[in-house]
């Protein structure tokens, strides 16, 4: 039975990138040796570390403008850690959008002062706060660009004097931006781009080395820039994956056509979610809802064992919400059809009918 | 083209493990969803992880004997920094017997003292020193097992007052010990567990808690622990080919099964070395020789070319040497057949009849 997969991350990654990698982990490059069992110093590999990051600088517009892009490995929760380690000398500004922001202020605090510029936390989390200030003798403003768990997405950035950084994690990709306004954006592989085990940074290189401290060379971006994002060993096969998923995106025609899509996508969802009486959505704001994770709710909760049955006859996978918001969390990364969204919108509209 | 894939790391795998890999790639446990492409909450995956965990533990003998294994991101050279963070208070002692020993004294450093109590490094690490001190005042004694790079192997602990901390990341699971005897154990899955990309730490938790300083989240062993291996999104399919190993190793009979196949690869090997006078050892001190990687070299470097044709055509892959030791190294890990060492001596005779 064909599966719609909605999943939060790791999520529905395109089928030819399946296709391809699974052969790969079989014989890569008609080697009839497995991508997984070469040495990642080998030219074919390397080949793959050099056109993934190649191919992502293209897609955000950043090529020959002094960015590097690096696939490093421990998640976008080691970047918490090693963006602070790599810039924070005595104090950063953070917006507090969601879990993801308050984990990434946490570990900037083992570094420096933060100061949290705004925060939608009493709301848990159901909008974007806007108009606030940002301390022009911050090292850098630190912000979460899309929030998986509420459903909630930056549409408009603020200007800064400072550097700003962003943690892309689940829309990266996915929309088209003026990328040259961030200094660093990061973001874990597992939601566009492809599966858990490594994370793409994209930094500017000029806004390094002005910290006092020493930093140790795992955490070093400079070391890891230097390296060609081969410091050590790589995580080949997650890498492998990702350059995949780029190349099939530049195929699609790239960021600006998969937005064209997730807009319908996200359209055909969220004017069901408005329209069906039987639903409500999460965020408060609809100018604040996330083309990627629609949150919603069922307004009569004695609807859920028909709603859910329904769901699982279609084959509608990893709609369950988020335990901090609760509900379900409809997510529509890049590999996800409009296919799958009419699917889920059908299912709605049949729940209606028969209640 | 069958090829004896003698590769330093990433290295060869069981060919069962990559066809289910693959298998899995594409369809996960007949669920119709790719491995890569579902929560890694989800019951299935946990399992994969709790599975990994249990026979990790299970193959070293230290099920129920307060240690806990962890499957990380970063690599061993992460192991370097995170160990440290995690035991080092004043100061720690560590042998040196080659170049990743010395990167773990190098980010050791950035966290307190280093005692080198010593090190091989004027002979270019052709031996393993012994009869060295240990202070008994110091944190933690950390060694490395096995020298991929330079072929060395340690072949008898020393007894420690103190933790003893190991990075065994090239020999792990491949012969028996007294494992019980280390505090610390950490390897990157790339030789004889798995794929790059995950890393296993085996610790024991009373070492934990000693140190004064604030450890930020993703350097912290004991929130890891906490979280089951899970604090942050885990490198899915990297732990899954690992889990898949260890189940091979387990069928297999387990360590002291592959072990007895280690040895015979080895003699093998060092046997056709030692006899035929076109080769020569690079090891100084035949005990001191790796039972994983063989480093040797040709005597007259005019039979380059001749050898290197002879691999090629017996199908032979990564037998180059390091670039810091030149030669040869034969890289003989657990999924290596016996027969594919038996090929690289048909062709060291091969040669030496044609010379």
């Amino acid at each position: 039975m064909k599966k719609h997969n909605f999943s939060a991350g790791p999520c529905i990654l395109p089928q030819s990138v399946l296709q391809k990698s699974a052969e790969a982990v079989l014989n890569f490059n008609n080697s009839n040796l497995s991508l997984i069992e070469i040495s990642h110093r080998s030219k074919d590999f390397v080949e793959v570390m050099d056109t993934a990051r190649s191919l992502a600088l293209e897609h955000l517009g950043l090529q020959n403008k002094g960015y590097q892009a690096l696939f490093l490995q421990g998640g976008a929760s080691f970047q918490f850690l090693m963006a602070a380690y790599n810039l924070l000398e005595k104090k950063a500004a953070y917006l507090n959008t969601g879990t993801w922001s308050s984990n990434a202020i946490k570990e900037a605090k083992f570094l420096g002062e933060v100061v949290e510029v705004a925060t939608s936390k009493s709301d848990n989390f159901n909008f974007i706060p806007k108009n606030y200030n940002i301390p022009k003798d911050a090292d850098y403003f630190h912000c979460t660009s899309n929030n998986t768990i509420f459903g909630t997405q930056i549409q408009s950035f603020p200007e800064t004097e400072i550097p700003m950084v962003c943690d892309m994690s689940s829309d990266i990709f996915s929309r088209q931006l003026d990328f040259s306004k961030f200094s660093l954006i990061y973001a874990g592989a597992q939601k566009n781009m492809g599966p858990a085990g490594t994370t793409l940074v994209v930094i500017k290189e000029d806004i390094l080395g002005k910290v006092t401290r020493a930093i140790p060379s795992m955490l070093n971006y400079k070391v890891q820039i230097d390296k060609e994002s081969m410091f050590n060993t790589p995580a080949v096969f997650p890498v492998y994956v990702s350059m995949l998923t780029l190349q099939w995106l530049k195929d699609l025609g790239g960021i600006s056509a998969i937005e064209k899509v997730n807009n319908q996508k996200a359209d055909l969802l969220y004017n069901e979610i408005d329209r069906n009486p039987l639903f409500e959505g999460y965020v408060a704001k609809k100018e604040d809802r996330s083309k990627m994770n629609a949150t919603f709710n069922l307004r009569n909760e004695e609807l859920k064992a028909t709603f859910d049955d329904h769901l699982k006859q279609a084959g509608i996978n990893g709609l369950n919400g988020h335990r901090s918001v609760g509900g379900y969390r409809a997510s529509m990364y890049n590999a996800l059809p409009l296919e799958s969204v009419q699917v889920l919108v059908d299912v709605m509209q049949a729940v209606e009918k028969g209640a």
